[in-house]
Parts: structure tokens; sequence; C-alpha cells
């Protein structure tokens, strides 16, 4: 008896003490609907939701990996706090009842294999994609035919402020890969693409160039022949690319969910396809000391094994949380040494401390530079495998490129 | 007993005839994420939906006013067939123990003042609007700068094929509104401007414009003296504009929905900051002879109500599915009959059906043109207040303008 009662008031003192530490500083998320005012995020990072679900049984915050157990009100109003999360932006979704769904108050993101919620935790850097009154560059979708899928593709081309004002100018293009599980929205939209190089220009960071950011994951099935062919707008159907016919095949691992075909696949719509589309319709300087290709994830590995397997096309790499290069790869790999002036490789800081395989990226790449070539290692402080590792590593890579 | 078992025969008639009468030929809609199977639709507009929610009580699948309540099987999945819908988009919602949440298995669009769900019915003219290979315009996503709103804004511009690669050309340009819960997206995204464009020029069955799609019902509150202006990029959550302090008051009744000063507020931001960056950041020819204005439901009372307040800066108006312009209004309003050499009204067929208050649309506009303006009149066959109206009515609008 004793020891029950002791037990219950250690789990009220607890309890009390939960209530008692969370700051009641609660905010509407940036991520929100217009006119939402859940989810909200307090000045510890936790964030507080609330789904409307009179009938509901149980109703699920699932972030992080974690399920979060909301509460109901009389009115049928579901709230609940999940535990602090990391600064940036964080693919979520509710559970009602055991059916998945989108909240119904966030915007909606591409990412872990489908469109649905997303929320953006303050950072304390978050200056550097703000909308600012600096002048705007534009991202555009663009629909192409490709000659490699017999389709046609979409993806979406940031071109600098300046590009629309001095038509005599030409711009370097940087190619910007996704990571596994989403697409090309996922750069364009939550990677903030447009939004960190207008800020960084507009500080004098960077230099001015042109991003494409493309879709490495998909191409179409051949149409029927006679038939005109098709694509899906906002979330194409179509096959995984077919398996490697020959040349490059990826060095190391690939990430959970990698599409078989991720590297060669894609590579040849990128060199026979886009970069050529690109330099066609846009003003760019199209030749390989002006080229540079990066990727997240998925896309840095696409893109270490494009780039080693095409020195004759770029001159600039970044791996961002997907790979590093080492010495013996850059020795063995042939006209790598001559043809690239620029490694750049990041990892959140909760990726390097537990990584696999004992191998620390930071030492590579130190190894790297020490065997004499530019190489650049950045770690994210205190972010995942998740996107303001990608959005702070785009920021500090945009400052090294065509300079 | 007899009477029991005929009712029930009947019944079972019934029941046998309307499982019989369902075509059993769905597809996946085009509008569903990537590798999505359901909803479905078949050869006679039935959506056939799909939602796991194995611990429910009920689901349901609204659509077009109606929720259909699904069926649940044996491992928790919910299945079910709505009425024929009309051909084109429409919104939807999934009703899960009563929480209104998007289907996880579509996209999702910004409309009824919300971002959700949309399913895409197909029609028989849908050719107008795919995804050809043709040579395809950009939709770019702008940040600009208002004085009138002291804010960052948001908007997307198309830019036809030629305008990236014939750099001495100049354009004329189109002012293109949603409607009342919508916004910059609506003309974007589900209203397929870049692809009806893109279609229309290839087939030389229209000229070359530039199309400027903005937000008519949002500005931003003003921020502290000092702050730097800011935005929220996907959903503005700002205040509405504020209540007309004189100028132009709106002609008519408004729809459900619409906001106080919505047509005001927006002329304000319209003319002193959209057009005056529209021009000075692309190559449009900027006179009056070569700028349109045209919306549809609560944007064609904003395209009226400017258009008849500012002659001077346009001479093309196109009204969708939100009013006419009579003889007697024409005739009252200063400089109108001089400045508009283009009066384009359309409707969608379910709409002119029932007019509000006896009037007929199609006869304002045959007396206006009898008086000797140059007024077209397009009805969209079988369908209601919806995108595939404003769809056909750009079709249409497109192929009179700036000839």
């Amino acid at each position: 008896m004793k020891r029950t009662l002791m037990i219950s008031a250690m789990a009220l003192a607890a309890c009390t003490l939960a209530t008692a530490q969370v700051k009641e500083d609660f905010k509407p998320a940036s991520t929100n609907q217009q006119g939402k005012q859940y989810p909200m995020v307090n000045s510890e990072r936790v964030v507080r939701a609330q789904v409307t679900a009179p009938d509901a049984k149980y109703v699920q915050f699932d972030i992080g990996g974690v399920k979060y157990d909301l509460v109901k009100d009389e009115n049928g109003v579901w709230t609940g706090d999940t535990a602090p999360q990391d600064e940036g932006f964080h693919y979520y979704q509710i559970w009602v009842d055991g059916a998945a769904t989108p909240d119904p108050n966030s915007l909606y993101y591409y990412g872990a294999s489908r469109w649905g919620s997303g929320i953006d935790i303050p950072a304390h850097d978050e200056d550097f994609y703000a909308v600012k009154n600096v002048p705007h560059g534009d991202v555009r979708e663009v629909y192409y035919y490709s000659k490699t899928n017999d389709a046609m593709r979409h993806c979406f081309i940031y071109t600098p402020a300046s590009y629309d004002t001095d038509l005599t100018k030409r711009y370097p293009v940087l190619y910007l890969q996704h990571g596994g599980g989403e697409n090309e929205y996922g750069w364009a939209v939550q990677g903030k693409t447009g939004l960190i190089m207008d800020n960084l220009i507009a500080a004098g960071l960077a230099e001015e160039f042109i991003i494409v950011m493309d879709n490495g994951t998909w191409s179409m099935p051949r149409p029927a022949a006679g038939a005109a062919p098709q694509a899906r707008p906002q979330a194409p159907q179509g096959q995984r690319p077919q398996a490697p016919q020959g040349g490059q095949r990826p060095q190391g691992g690939g990430p959970m969910g990698m599409p078989s075909g991720w590297a060669d696949g894609f590579m040849n719509t990128l060199v026979n396809d886009i970069i050529p589309m690109v330099d066609a319709k846009y003003r760019t300087i199209a030749d390989r000391e002006h080229r540079a290709m990066a990727g997240l994830s998925m896309g840095a590995m696409q893109t270490k094994s494009i780039t080693m397997a095409k020195p004759e096309v770029f001159s600039k790499i970044g791996l961002f949380s997907g790979g590093t290069i080492s010495v013996d790869e850059a020795n063995s790999t042939p006209g790598f040494r001559e043809a690239y002036d620029l490694v750049f490789v990041s990892f959140g800081s909760r990726e390097t401390e537990n990584p696999r395989g004992g191998v620390d990226p930071g030492k590579i790449t130190a190894d790297l530079k020490a065997s004499g070539m530019n190489a650049h290692y950045y770690v994210s402080p205190e972010t995942a495998h998740e996107w303001q590792t990608w959005r702070r590593s785009l920021y500090q890579f945009a400052q090294l490129l065509f300079k």
C-alpha cells in the first residue's frame, strides 16, 4: 500500500513537473495553412498539435518516428505536445483510428515517398532562408522532352534576379538533386533554394548561377507507338529508371528505399537530355568549368557516381549526407584529380555522431584535402538526416562555387 | 409475408441492377499521388474511393456537396462509389470518424479556403490541357515587394516558350485572377494555364503573351517599424485587404466568402505595384493596348470593377463565371467604350440553367455586342462553377487576345 502510494505520488510529481516545464509561448508554425493556428511550436521546439475528430477512438501525431497520443476534450478536439524537435523541417502525419492522413492544418510536401504534412521548427539561423526585400530570382516550372525516356519530364530551374534584366550575361549551372523518396519539389519548396540564393547573392556572398532541380528517380515508360508522350504534372507515375546497361556503378552502399538504376538511369537522362535542354534554352556558360553537381543522400550518391563517370562534363562536386570521396577513389578514377577543382562534403551532426561502419567522413575529406584537392567539410549543428542539414549545406556550398 | 418477400425481391433486384450498372473500367485518377491506385474513375465518371482505416467506425468520401459512405472489408479497408461526376476538376475531402482530412492518396490543391484533395475527372476535350511534346513556356514563382502592402508578395508568371530564346521580342500581358477561397496557385496548378497556352501557341491558335497570376484576396499587415518585411511563401497568413477608402465599388453582388475590400484593396496593389514590377522585370509591351485583365468568380468581379475604374490601364476584359457588362454599364462608365476592344463573358452551363434573379448573361452580352462593342459569350457544356469551366474559358478567351 505504501509502495503504491509512493509510486502514485512520484507519478503525480513527474506529471506536474512535465506540465510545468512546457513553456506556454506557442506560436503557429510557419508551415501551417492560411489562418490555421495549429500545430504550434514553443521556444523549446515542442510541437502542440490539435485535430478535430469528434467520433474518433484515438488520434496520434506522428513525427520523428514517435506517435504522440492526443487527448480529447468535450468538443471532440484532440490536443497534445511532442518532445522537443530539432530545428528545421520535418515530415509528419496524423493517425485517426488507424487511418494515416495528412494533418488538415498543414501545408503539404513531397517526401518519405508521399505528399503529406511538414512542419518547420524555427531555427536560430533561419534568417538565411527568410523572404526578404532583396532582388529575387525566379523558380521556374519547366516541361521538356527526354529522348532517353521518350517522355515529357518536369523540373524546376532557378534563375537569379539579374537574369531577366541583364540580357547579355551568361551563367554557370548547378545541377542539384533531392534524396530517396523525394522528387524535384524537394529543393524548390522545402529546400528553399531560391530564397537561400537570393539572400546570398544580395549579401555579396555567392556568385550568380542557375540551379536545375530535376527528378532523379523517375522516368516515364515508353508510350505505345504513335501515341503522344504524356506526363503527370505533379507526381509522375511512370516506372523507375531501368537497371543500368553498363557504365559506372555507384560506389558504396545505397540508402534505404533507393530504386534500382538510380545512378545510371538518371545519368543518361541528365547528360543526354537535361544538360542539352538547359544549355539550349537558358543563357548558360556551357562548359565543364562552369558546371557543378550536388545532391543530398541518394542524390549525393548519384552525384558521386555521375561526376566520377563524367569528368568531361562537371568540375565541382557537392555531397550532402550521402558519402565521401577518398584519396584512393580520387586516385583510381581516371581524370578525376585533373577535372575537379572543388569537392564539398557535409553531414548533420546527428549523422556523424554514429557513423556507419565507424567511418569518419571528416577524416576522409581532410585526407583528400591533404592529398592536394580543394576539399571542404561541413557539419550542420544539431540536425539529422533532414532538410535543415541540406539547407545549410547549400548555403555553405554555394559560397564556394564558381569563384 | 408476401408483401415483404416482394419488397425484398425488388430490393435485391435493384441492388443487383445497381451493381451491374457500374462499369468496371476504373482507372487511377490523374490527380493521384505517384503509385496510388485510388481514387479511380470509370468511363461513366463514377469515382471509386478507398481508404485504410482499420479502427474507424465510419469513413466518408465528400465530393460535390454529398458525403458517400464507404464500406469496410475484413482488412480495415473502406471502399465505395460516388454518383457520376461532371468532367474536370473537383475539390473533395475524406471524413474519418468525424475528422475532415485530405485523402492521403491524392495530390493537394488550394481552394474552398484550404489546401486539400482534388480529383480530375477525364474530360472529352482534355487534350487542350494535356502535357504534349511541344515548345513549353515556364511558369515562374516570383517574390516581389509591394509598397501598397509594405510587404513581400508572391505570384506566378507564365512566359511563353520563345521568351527565353528570342531576346529581342516584347510581349503583351494578361493579368489573370482566381476566385474566392482560392489563391495564386489556382490558375498555375489546377487551372493548367501554362499547358493551355503552350498547346494553343504550338497549334497557332493564340498569340504569345505573358500571364500574371497573383493573389487577389491577400495583403500582408504592416510590419513593426524597422522590421524586415516578411511573407509566407506558400500560404500567406496576413490580414485581408483593408476596406476601400474610396474609389470604384464593385458592381453587383459578390459571391459567398468574398472578403471586404476585395476589389479596391487589390486594385491598388495591382496598379501601383504588380504592373510596374512586371513591366520592369519582364520584356512586356507596357501600354494599355497590350494589357488585359480576366478572372473567375470573385476574380471576374474584381476584373470588372478594376477595368471599369482604370480604362487608362487595360483594353481587354474577360469575365468567367462572375458577371456581365450591360449596355447601360458600358454607357455610364466614362471612357469605357473607347478603351475596351474586347469583352469576353463565360459561364458553365449548369450555372446558366438556373441564373440568379432571372438574368440571362447571354442576352446581356448579345445586347452589348449589338450596341457596337466587341463582346463574346461562351458557355462551357455540362460544367458548373468549377475549374473545367474556367480552363475552357481561358482556352476560348486566349484565342481572342492581342490579335
